[in-house]
């Protein structure tokens, strides 16, 4: 696996520490729900399948903390409260919920959730790798992908969707070079997927979100592939703000944009993507990274932290069941997607 | 005027220093030709006419440090290559060349050279309030404009070009409010824009540049104002990285795409955008803002300082003669643009 993303212990929950990454690789153990919560709120732990991992492993530590099912109910509210777009965590923590009043009474529901945590953990470990050998087979040898964002090993169980599609097309033979967008406003490009594709001995080139259109019209670039925090019905899906810009730069070059995400990241409750509601996040995200001093009157910011990607922009989405292509609607019904609303309890 | 950008003294010239801004608000002398060189290479002087009046100024200092023709000379040829995108620097350093035999003839090169740089800087002045005042005519009261980088004050003799025809709307009784892109790497947007515009209480909203398409989408800015470094002979306009990407958004969306500047900032000996030379500036400019540690490896930048936006995605170009709208190159000539190459010497 190409990173350490996140571990069940003993102790709890060990994660690496994605606020402190590339300078600092350090790894904290989250004892307490409130840790969790906290870890996926300041985005200690961040991507969508690792959102839901984390969240799953939370419900463990609940039941350890107060093996009482009320406890555990109203931990499970708190952690689908951290964080509105990734459907991932309202996936995970609904499969915990349905499996409240067994798990108690086997009279063992630590011992049962944690096999559910685990199972969460395999399966995105198993998917991840199914869906990057599906995209690998779009890359051929000598192509060049541009990336936004971090969807790697470390917005997943270690192996990553869009990034795990690299990955997959390098253990192939094939020799892949990668432009990572910075993504502003906290540079999980420049930070998180520059530190792991490195790491990982893949050849990058880091340019700032601006350049990216100009990048595609000198034709550097041969595919865009960013992940998903949710997938809607008709194929529209939101993920890291900048990528519904960028889906507009490649399809004015003709570059195929591709959306890698495992079937955790759907949401079939929504039929269009203006329907997810968008995270919009602090200020200081932005301005933190320069100094404010002497403008503050009259300045206000906007920082909403995703955005939604028409799906007549995606020119295939791809997850462990294939590659689908436009128009959505059939080829996604193919896949079995379940309509219930995962946001509901 | 919302801003002094530059100002000739007895000492020197003295400009502020715009890498400062908005912690510091630094006033600097420069004087020798080296000094005006360097703060055009760092960027302490920036925006296409500022740099033109500065590289005027320069030649004064030059001929004072120095009465000498070939010191002279030279000290044009070192100014000449301090930027290579703005073509202001050109014709300002070809005005000033043209009249070096006389100037020296006349006894009083410093006299005559000074002369003719506070002509430049004077006419900037002048053209900058009848462009903002033709600009003007298109915003409505209640408008909002979204604009990049800085062709504001601080661009210019210190009104400005796209700021300027705000500042003239706002002087008509409009209000106007304005989306101001952080503008990635050097943060002009963030930091000067920002800057300036609230001293000269405008209200602001800063986004990052990955956020405008999304702005756009939801219908939040009525025009786009940009400043150019370079107007080529069909209507395609060289200016900061990340005015094309923008420009293709604001397409998509139907919202106007306006470049606003001087005839300086024009180029007919060339035909097409793509015979701009764009500059491409240190990737410390990229990476200064976080901590590159432990990711060297593999890793690579790439930093061009500007992009070129093709015509046909521009809605007018404002300049002191008027409105052009498309097709350019009939407007452009009724304008009767000089077809000389400013960069020849």
């Amino acid at each position: 696996m190409p990173v350490e993303t996140l571990k069940w212990t003993e102790k709890g929950l060990v994660i690496i520490d994605q606020r402190l990454l590339p300078g600092n690789e350090k790894y904290i153990t989250l004892k307490t729900t409130e840790d969790v919560c906290k870890a996926i709120e300041t985005l200690a732990v961040r991507g969508a399948p690792a959102i839901g991992i984390a969240a799953a492993y939370g419900v463990v530590i609940a039941v350890k903390e107060n093996p009482d099912k009320e406890h555990v109910r109203s931990s499970i509210t708190r952690l689908r409260k951290t964080r509105p777009t990734a459907v991932n965590l309202f996936h995970a923590l609904k499969s915990m919920e349905k499996n409240l009043d067994d798990a108690f009474a086997s009279g063992e529901p630590v011992a049962r959730f944690l096999e559910l945590a685990n199972g969460i953990y395999a399966e995105d470990v198993r998917i991840c790798r199914t869906l990057a050998k599906n995209g690998a087979e779009l890359l051929s040898d000598g192509d060049t992908v541009l990336t936004h964002c971090n969807a790697g090993g470390l917005a997943t169980s270690g192996y990553g969707t869009a990034l795990g599609i690299i990955y997959a097309a390098i253990e192939d033979g094939k020799h892949i070079d990668v432009y990572v967008d910075e993504t502003r406003p906290l540079l999980q490009g420049a930070r998180l997927t520059a530190w792991e594709l490195s790491q990982n001995g893949v050849q990058i080139t880091i340019i700032c979100d601006s350049m990216a259109a100009e990048v595609l019209r000198q034709g550097r670039v041969d595919h865009v592939i960013v992940g998903a925090d949710r997938i809607v019905a008709n194929g529209d899906s939101a993920n890291k703000i900048g990528t519904y810009g960028l889906s507009i730069a490649a399809r004015e070059h003709g570059v195929p944009f591709y959306v890698a995400a495992p079937l955790t990241s759907f949401d079939f409750s929504l039929k269009s993507g203006r329907e997810i509601l968008i995270e919009e996040r602090d200020a200081a995200e932005i301005y933190s990274l320069w100094d404010l001093s002497g403008q503050t009157e009259n300045v206000s910011f906007y920082n909403p932290a995703f955005d939604v990607t028409p799906a007549q922009n995606i020119s295939a989405i791809i997850s462990e069941k294939g590659i689908a292509k436009p128009p959505y609607e059939d080829i996604l019904e193919a896949w079995s997607i379940d309509r219930g609303n995962p946001s509901e309890s």
